[in-house]
């Protein structure tokens, strides 16, 4: 494959999102929209990525180097039009061999496959080739004025005349080049236009002007909309769960309503799973075959064994490891823990930094009582231990195979295998005491003058 | 502005709801639809409001009383027609000076600006001025019959010709008229019709026929959009929600999933505030910037303060007073209590009639026990707290600042600042007693006999 | 009603299901796909059902055995295609008095009128009719050859000319006959053709040839949809779910979000309930008068009395008898247990196997430790007792009228009416313990060496 370099224009202000945060860090399925960008352009063989940001936008530099490594960041210190931005990846362009593209950061529904719709026409020849598409509504875009199939110009939507405008192909804002077009050309784009600023769409004009051959590829327009306000990105968010929810039935998930399950991009899901209503899925979630989520789960960084049952109600977090055929139930909190194939947790617990083995049973109620403020300690239980309701596990400690702690009990040490542990008070009748308690209490409501 | 007094007609006994709740009762956006047509009415500009029921309708006057304050009620006793039942508020009208606007209370949507559409005809010059809207489909509705600016009549859809039927512009049920134009014609309406009812959109012919410039305006289908039967009534709380939602969007509020998020009349967010899927508001609920109000949370009668995390599954209510940067997790639920800021309450709690420091950890399964049959007490919780996990805390009781309370701890005594308190049974191992318990059982049910 | 046979047919592999269930298993609102079919026939007077299955499905026999009683299994054990699988229950209809119906067994939202539309054409002379549609898009589908009233030939899509292409009407794959003629013809069905398959479809020519009377019957698209796969399902299901939630809008159940609601088959709600968003109804619901369900609930097998209020996030099964005026709070599990008038389980509880009276209240955190390990034990409180909160009643216990026990109580013995049970530790305050506690623990963070 021919070598590639992309540049990411990330450069504007992003007003319209009323946000103190950049624009292209908002996300999408849980990840930044800009990552889906570079993840797109590395998908389409990417060799070397360039990211131009604002001077105030240090966040976004910081973030995408954190999740996608290796890109190398160039600042536009003033805007001065796209075309600008682009010329400030030069020390990349100048030594660069095959292709350049020229992409948006703000496009997070572009995948690998809309980048080989430009880059193939290079492949077949070209010297540059546009990314285009034909919006239900094309007012405002840019249109792709042609000659069969030779790209002329873009045309911006308030500089075209009325016969223009009635043109469908418009400009998806993803541009190839050949790398050597494109150095020859960057510089050429001037000002001599109402905005005073550098456009990039001129590149195709200038292309034109040198003789070279200009085409251009289609995409679909829902994978090529940009998000500039909180509306476009929840559609853009809603577009992103539409594939990953056809996907996940296409692949054998039945998911009983589509629309309330929410996938995070990395999101892995087993065949036969069952979800129900009301799931969503945080970052890092891995779910084997025959699993059945119940509604109303909300599960991230956690692998679920195959067979498992969780929920209704149940949050799984922090690199959780659910064995096979577990059962979590209701009001049920698992973080950072390993549980054995068979054991069950039916509920309102709360199991955190625990290794659970096989076959146990945590009673109702019971809360592993892992921080004592400063430090976060372990519970250890074997297989085959009985946890008796509202249980309080004082961790560190270990509670052996075989074990069984009595209901309502506090466990502060270690129960050897076997053990039956006790750790609860003596309870105490007092007969006829409760009419006096009430009234007691209906004399001091009484006394608060109310 | 002209002083403008608008009658409410309400007296409709909606049977199609099948309900024993009146129709304009059930709410919208957790307020009445007859209060969403009030208020609308007073950012009109209203200096004052009558409301016509039926005689059945005494909740709807004590409900409506107690929201919206000074309504003058009056009772339509037989129902015999719109035009009869806004003759009832004839004490008000008779000293009305300006503008007289009739109204149907089944119309959750309507706003002030409705109101204005018409009323600005009036100050134009108008006489009388009615509300039309184009429906996509007019079958049902009563037809404007114009010429040129003028309304000539309003025809009903059963008596129109097939050619009026051909007409797009329909009866909105808003009705405006100068006062004295409206005290001169309401008691000239009669009865001949087949109904043998008294129609308020005769009005529309007896102003023509007295020689007035009648008008109307316009308003958007939606916005008009009357309550008849509980599908009617969902729809209507559905178009509520897309307007809230596009709105808080449009402020810097993101939604990830805008159609699971369900806002009262009231709810106020900040910019930059995250709200994840399935997420309701209950009245009363102000949220500060930078929170994130996680999945699956139910919040009302709430503030919540800046950078403040919630949920996922948090229930807040009563009064609850949320500080900055507070993080109230999973299966927590507060009531009536106010948490200082960088607090923590992270899993399976209840926090009831609580007064919580500052930078307090409280451990999963603390449960305020604020309650004695009689009284609901107050616990009182310090700055830099630790409330071990799975404690009772027995109202009323006072934990000082830097107090650690043990895991598993019944706390029905003050606890001192930076004093320990242990309030459990001392632990006790049984070995090998968990087999004989194990058989034990399994006697027992073979006793049961299966 | 002259006597119907209805051979429902099940033999296809399912494969684009993805799944190692047989497809017609997989459930539409809580019921496998293929006993909508099997009740829907019933719905329409079939005395007689067979099924028709391939070999490697016995799990559809034995599901639907369980659900829907008195079916005769028949295998086809080469699929030959779908004349010869009809052809299998010769068994009964070689003395089929009646009408004889064949049907496909993937069609869920199939109803008894869906049958009739056939059946009446029956009734009226014909000697065969079969269900006809027009979707929206007809490719693929077999046409609907006609002249006049009679039905000459189904004309797949494949075979079809052009002009055929353009006709709407389609095969919806239900067919009706005399059972004399089905018999007549069911053994002429010959395999020249390109599949060398036994078309079922072939009966059409068949009857025409024999001169027999031909008719079509009508139904609407969805509700003779077929199931192939995971987004069919899911759309089957949200269609299901819409007629469902229509239904009970206007028997007067208000739905603030009726897209978020789910229904079971067979679940029954009473007037002016109100459902708030995101409730899911297993099976086995019933739901009295004035019932308020608030958002996030998951309720199956369970029985709610008029006037409780439930949630939110409440979950409630296992043949739960939930009383009148009951309110059950948040995070609060009610399994297998009997709830009487007025009481009140507000938050984070588990109530399972109990058995409680009227007017009682249940404190915060309560856990019914129902469980050894090997047996499920009962629970029985009387009424008006006072449960305080973070209970842990170990079960069999059973409290008396009245009674009252001590917040964060563990009682393993039985309670007398109006007794007072203490069963917890006495609190012990160790001053200026709190900061030393913090030194060991920032001490022993620092031995770990991080």
């Amino acid at each position: 494959m021919t070598e590639l370099l992309s540049i990411i224009l990330a450069a504007g202000e992003g007003t319209r999102m009323q946000s103190a945060i950049p624009k292209v860090l908002h996300p999408v399925g849980g990840l930044p929209i800009i990552s889906h960008v570079a993840r797109a352009a590395r998908e389409a063989g990417s060799s070397r990525i360039a990211m131009v940001t604002g001077p105030r936008h240090a966040a976004i530099r910081d973030t995408i180097s954190a999740l996608d490594g290796d890109i190398v960041h160039f600042e536009q210190s003033v805007a001065r039009g796209t075309g600008h931005a682009a010329s400030m990846a030069r020390d990349l362009f100048e030594t660069a061999d095959g292709y350049v593209v020229v992409v948006y950061g703000d496009h997070p529904l572009l995948r690998g496959h809309n980048f080989r719709a430009v880059l193939d026409r290079l492949d077949a020849g070209l010297d540059a080739a546009i990314l285009g598409f034909e919006p239900v509504d094309p007012t405002g875009y840019g249109r792709f004025i042609t000659d069969g199939e030779q790209l002329l110009a873009i045309r911006e939507h308030k500089d075209a005349s009325e016969d223009e405008r009635k043109i469908g192909l418009c400009n998806a804002c993803l541009l190839a080049f050949r790398a050597d077009v494109f150095r020859d050309l960057i510089d050429k784009i001037d000002t001599n236009n109402a905005q005073g600023e550098y456009y990039l769409t001129d590149l195709v004009n200038l292309a034109n002007q040198a003789g070279k051959k200009v085409g251009y590829g289609i995409a679909a327009e829902d994978d090529v909309m940009g998000v500039n306000d909180r509306r476009q990105l929840a559609r853009a968010e809603k577009l992103f769960q539409q594939v990953r929810r056809d996907d996940a039935m296409r692949a054998g998930v039945t998911l009983r309503d589509p629309d309330s399950v929410w996938f995070s991009w990395d999101t892995e899901i087993g065949r036969d799973v069952t979800i129900h209503p009301n799931v969503v899925f945080g970052p890092g979630v891995k779910i084997s075959d025959n699993a059945e989520i119940r509604a109303f789960c909300d599960i991230e960084d956690a692998v679920i064994g195959q067979g498992a049952t969780i929920g209704p109600f149940a949050r799984i977090r922090g690199g959780a490891d659910i064995g096979p055929d577990v059962h979590l139930g209701n009001f049920v909190e698992v973080k950072k823990s390993t549980i054995g194939a068979g054991t069950k947790a039916g509920h309102l617990s709360y199991l955190g930094d625990a290794e659970i083995g096989t076959k146990t049973n945590i009673g109702a109620g019971t809360i592993t009582c892992n921080y004592d403020g400063v430090n976060k300690d372990k519970t250890i239980i074997g297989d085959n231990v009985f946890i008796g309701s509202n249980a309080s596990l004082v961790a560190p400690v270990t509670i052996g195979d075989g074990a069984y702690t009595a209901s309502g009990s506090v466990i502060t040490e270690d129960v050897p295998a076997d053990a039956l542990a006790l750790g609860r008070a003596r309870q105490e009748n007092k007969p006829g005491y409760a009419p006096r308690l009430k009234e007691r209490a209906l004399a001091k409501k009484a006394a608060k003058g109310k």
